[in-house]
Order: C-alpha cells, then sequence, then structure tokens
C-alpha cells in the first residue's frame, strides 16, 4: 500500500442499476515525490526537446519529455524501479514477479539487478527475440507461457506461490503509478507554465501519474490522454463513466493494447480532461515526422499523443503543450513506412 | 581572421623537394570560447547520453555527444552560426554564400535567417528532395548548378561577385571550425576526466575544432579521428605528412566524402594523436546498434567513430571515451540494413 493513500469513494458497474460503491486510494503528489527519491540515481533525467519545424506546423510551442532515452528504452523503468524499491527488505528478498512481453518485463528485471534480487518474468511464447534478449542480458529468469492473458496470469500466480516473489503489476499498481508520474514533475520543471500535457493511454499507469503530477502543480492546464482508435478503451469508459474492457485491439501501437484497471481508471476520471483517439496511418505518420524531426528513435505507442496533433484531433495552437514520448523499443527491421518490411 | 591566430610555420607540398613555406594560423581554446558565446541562444546545448549495454560491449566507459539533437540536426549548425555572427554589420548586410549539399547548407541558412540577412546556396542538380526542401524553408535561396566541385565553385564565385556576399566555407574557415570545437567543450564538461575522443574526419573542420579544445583543457587524452576506408585522405595525408586529396571517396558516408585542406591538415598535425579508418558493413552496423541501443537516428557519417570501436579497430578497454554523434539526417526509406529498401 501507498504511504499515503487517498481513499475516495468510486462508483464501479453501471450507474442506472444499484451501483456497487468501492473505496479506491487514489497516489498523490507526495507519492510521486517520494518516488522521485526513491528512484534518484537508478533512472535517467531525460531531456526535454523542442523543435522549429514541429512548431511551426503545429502553430504551438511544443515540449517533448524523451523517455526513449530512459534506461530499457522506456518510461516504464521508473514505476518500476519505484515499485521494487518499495518492497521491505524482507519482501524484497523473495524477489520480485511480472508477466509482459514488452517494456515493463525489462524494467523490473532490471530494477530487481539493481536491488540484487531476483526477478521472474512470464513472457508469452512469440515474444520478440530482441525482447527475450534484453530481458535476459538484465538477469531476468524467463518462464515461456501460452499466448493469452489467463496463461500468462495463471504462471505468474503458480510462481509468485511457489518463490514468495512479490508481484509487480504493470500499471495496477499505485507505486508504478507514481513512478510513472515522475517523468511529469520534470517536464513541468524543464518546460514551465504549461497549458495542456498529452500522454497515451494503454493500462492507464502513466496518465495516473502524470495527471496527478499536473493537477497538483498546474490546476488550470488541461490533461489528455491520447489512444489508438482500434484500441479504444479509455475512450469509451471516459464517456461510459466506468471500465469498459478492450475486446479485440487493433492497433500497431502495441504499448497500448492494454486494457484499464479500475485503479487507473479512477484516477483518469480524476485527473484527465478528455481522452482522444488517432487512426493507424495517423499513428505511422506521426511517428516518421518524430524520426525525421526529432532525431529520436519512438516506437509506434509513443507517437501517439503527437498524432492527434499532426492529424488536427486535438487543436493546441497557441498553446504550450508538454507531450510525453514515451519509449523507443521497435524492430528497426519492421519500419511501418518501409515498403518490403515485413508488417 | 580570427581574433587571436597563432601563425606558425607550416610546410606544404612534397618535403624532399623544395618545400614552400607558409604561414597558416591555427585557431585556439579562445577562439573556441569566443565562439561559444557568440553563437549562445542560437544553437543547443546537446545531451551527452551514457549506455550499459554499450559500455558492457566496449569494457569501457562511453559518453555520446548528441548533436543529431543540435538544431538542423548536425553540429554544423555550431560553426556556420559561429562564421555568420563573426561578420561586421557591413559584412553581413550583403548576406552569406555557400556551396553545399549536405548540412552546412542548413546550418548557413538557418543561421543567416537568425541574423536577419540573405543566404545564397549553391547545391548540386539531383540534391536529396528533403535537403532541398529543409534549406528553403530556412529561408535559403538556392541556386542549382551542375553536380561537380568545379560547377559548384563557379556558381558560387559568381554569386558572390554579384551580391558582395561573404563566402562561408564548410571547413576552410577558422570561424566555423572553432564553432564545431565548441562541442568538444560541452562534452568535456558533462563527461570530465575522458581519456579519449572520437570524432569523424571529413573535410576535417570537427575534428580541428575538437582536438583544438581537448588538448587544451586535457592535454594528456588522446583524439583519434576516423574515417572511412573509402574515404581514407586524412589517413593517408596523415602518414604522409603532406595533404594527399581525395580522389574517388567510395562510402554510405556521404557527409565524409572531402578532402581535408591545408588549414585543417595542419590542426590534424597539432592536435590529433592517430587516424583509424573503418569499413562499409563496420559503419552500417554501428549505425544500427546507435539506433537500437540510444534510440537516436544517426547518418551513416556519425555511426563511424563508434564504428571504430565496434569493429575492434580501436582498443577502448578501461578508457574512458568521448565519441561526437555528429547527424541524423538521413533517408529514412533508404536505411542500409532494410532489405527492399532502394541504395
Amino acid at each position: 500500500m501507498m504511504a499515503s493513500p487517498l481513499p475516495i469513494s468510486y462508483t464501479v458497474g453501471d450507474d442506472c442499476v444499484s451501483p456497487t460503491v468501492v473505496s479506491i486510494p487514489l497516489i498523490s503528489l507526495a507519492d510521486i515525490e517520494a518516488a522521485r527519491e526513491r528512484i534518484a540515481g537508478h533512472v535517467r533525467r531525460t531531456p526535454v526537446l523542442t523543435n522549429e519545424r514541429l512548431d511551426e506546423a503545429a502553430g504551438a510551442t511544443l515540449f517533448f519529455k524523451c523517455e526513449p532515452l530512459q534506461h530499457i528504452g522506456a518510461f516504464k523503468a521508473r514505476g518500476a524501479t519505484n515499485a521494487v524499491f518499495a518492497l521491505s527488505d524482507a519482501e524484497a528478498s523473495r524477489g520480485v514477479a511480472t508477466h509482459s512481453s514488452g517494456n515493463h518485463a525489462a524494467a523490473v528485471a532490471r530494477a530487481a539487478a539493481l536491488r540484487g534480487i531476483p526477478a521472474y518474468i512470464v513472457m508469452p511464447e512469440g515474444s520478440a527475440a530482441p525482447k527475450l534478449a534484453q530481458v535476459e542480458r538484465l538477469g531476468g529468469r524467463i518462464t515461456l507461457c501460452a499466448p493469452t492473458q489467463a496463461a500468462r496470469e495463471a504462471a505468474a500466480a503458480r510462481i509468485v506461490a511457489e518463490t514468495g516473489a512479490a508481484f509487480i503489476h504493470p500499471y495496477d499498481n499505485p507505486y508504478v503509478m507514481a513512478g510513472q508520474g515522475t517523468a511529469a514533475l520534470e517536464l513541468m520543471e524543464d518546460a514551465p507554465d504549461l497549458d495542456l500535457v498529452l500522454a497515451p493511454i494503454g493500462g492507464g499507469g502513466l496518465i495516473s501519474g502524470v495527471s496527478t503530477a499536473v493537477k497538483a502543480l498546474r490546476p488550470h492546464a488541461r490533461v489528455i490522454g491520447v489512444e489508438p482508435a482500434g484500441a479504444d478503451d479509455a475512450a469509451r469508459s471516459f464517456a461510459a463513466g466506468h471500465v469498459i474492457p478492450l475486446e479485440r485491439p487493433d492497433t500497431i501501437a502495441d504499448g497500448l493494447r492494454a486494457s484499464l484497471a479500475a485503479s487507473t481508471f479512477a484516477h483518469i476520471q480524476r485527473g484527465v480532461d478528455a481522452v482522444a483517439t488517432v487512426s493507424e496511418p495517423a499513428i505511422v505518420q506521426a511517428m516518421r515526422t518524430l524520426w525525421e524531426a526529432l532525431k529520436i528513435v519512438v516506437e509506434p505507442s509513443a507517437a501517439v499523443p503527437y498524432a492527434a496533433i499532426e492529424s488536427g484531433e486535438i487543436d493546441v495552437r497557441g498553446l504550450r503543450v508538454g507531450i510525453v514520448l514515451t519509449g523507443g523499443n521497435v524492430d528497426l527491421d519492421r519500419l511501418p513506412w518501409v515498403q518490403g518490411a515485413r508488417l
């Protein structure tokens, strides 16, 4: 649990018919500041880049927080490191476990190695070879499982039962959310007086931390989450007022194919002003524009917020806009704009 | 001329037969410090990145100075800005001119726009469309010419005669060399106690500035220039003790296809400890490794120094090594490792 959870009453389910009221703890600015202190020295303060050409095109001043330059190539290092280092020595001694085919797996493996404890990582068969190699290089103990959510959860549960390892969920964990929020603290320091902050929404861990930090320090700034139209559970949940799980995600943005948790949805309801969606061609175009203009390798998921600007989905004219570029782990043989590349 | 040129006696030509002795002014640390002050606010202080995976592979501590994140995507912004702003108001009022198909063209156009003066840019027919578009977007007045060195020089000379514009050579200019050297000042501040600094050699402007700064501030650090084996005029000149022009460059590193000038060679003789060469496959492999590990888009020329490390050409084990990543302007449709990409 968090050091200072802020319980609120929160309604889950169809709010027309006998709502169930449960209490979901929300993270606070203090949790994010504690995270920052906890992970200092283990994660990078990434640069914030500006670009004349992109500003001109948008009619705005854009500040890109460059998490591809973070350790393991993604912001996920922040949350995982905070969660791993928040464990007591007794908890930590039995190691940590997670299931992930993506950046969270590498982030947990790296954080565990830094703390000197084992990391049990469940990864689906068919995971990209570079992702497996990265987790292995970082010392993670990989268990392969069938590529279904149920198989992943079962394998992780078995490992937790056998080893007593602490399970580190990729987003449904207050320490993970608070860790991700540290990116927004740094962004607001390097880019003061922001009018608007954009971040992608997958499971919602990043936007939970970011919106908490922004609304605490700059209450009048708007926070907009962006997701692929082909994985628009956050937009639909936001409109409906309750979590609608993602059924069949269909997007190149592989980092954004997760469903919201009740916890992240509660943070979105508290701190996010709107959720926008973007098309697949807009994501690919934005990815290419960012590579060309910023010279930063961004993965499709990381291009999603800028896609909303470039495609005109969000009107940013005259504004100072902070954008979290989330990660840069992409298969360089499969660039979506290159003819002949496997897709 | 420089504020404080340091004339030395320097021998040009075949030193066995009646050498001609001329005086070539060498730049000093003071020139680079003056450049830094002159261009402050117009160029970026780019980040220096480190990477655990690359350190492990090299058995060294590597510090990458990331000039792809510089304005116009390359270190060339430094030297061109210094040269343009060093002009007197009277000189500047007639504008500036250069010939270049690459990053120097954009750098001069941008610097002239910042100073509010015209930039006449001679570019060879057949220049890449994005390069032309970039110079145009920056307000450069483009004159196309036949794609030969003679045609470029003739066209530029005609423009200079007609307009009275000041000619800004891409490297045979002390202000340009001093401007490029500012990258090394920043690198040494962010990465103290370097044992070795690596930079690519094309025309030699960058290595002239870098070696001047390094030898002044850290005399015991070694400076090694690296160039493609297919454009090895610096290595051959260095060994021979006099400038041997590049005849038929054959390399993917399009930024390194220029011949040394007498001026840059004099700086190389003064401050460079060795010149290494790397193969084309090593350049492509290094480029890919850097994209994958650092998440920075580097052009082939920028990958050349790291190629010398990755291929084992230079032994860096146990050393603290500074590496100037020079630029990131690359055609994203023509990545050399992607099957089906046009080469």
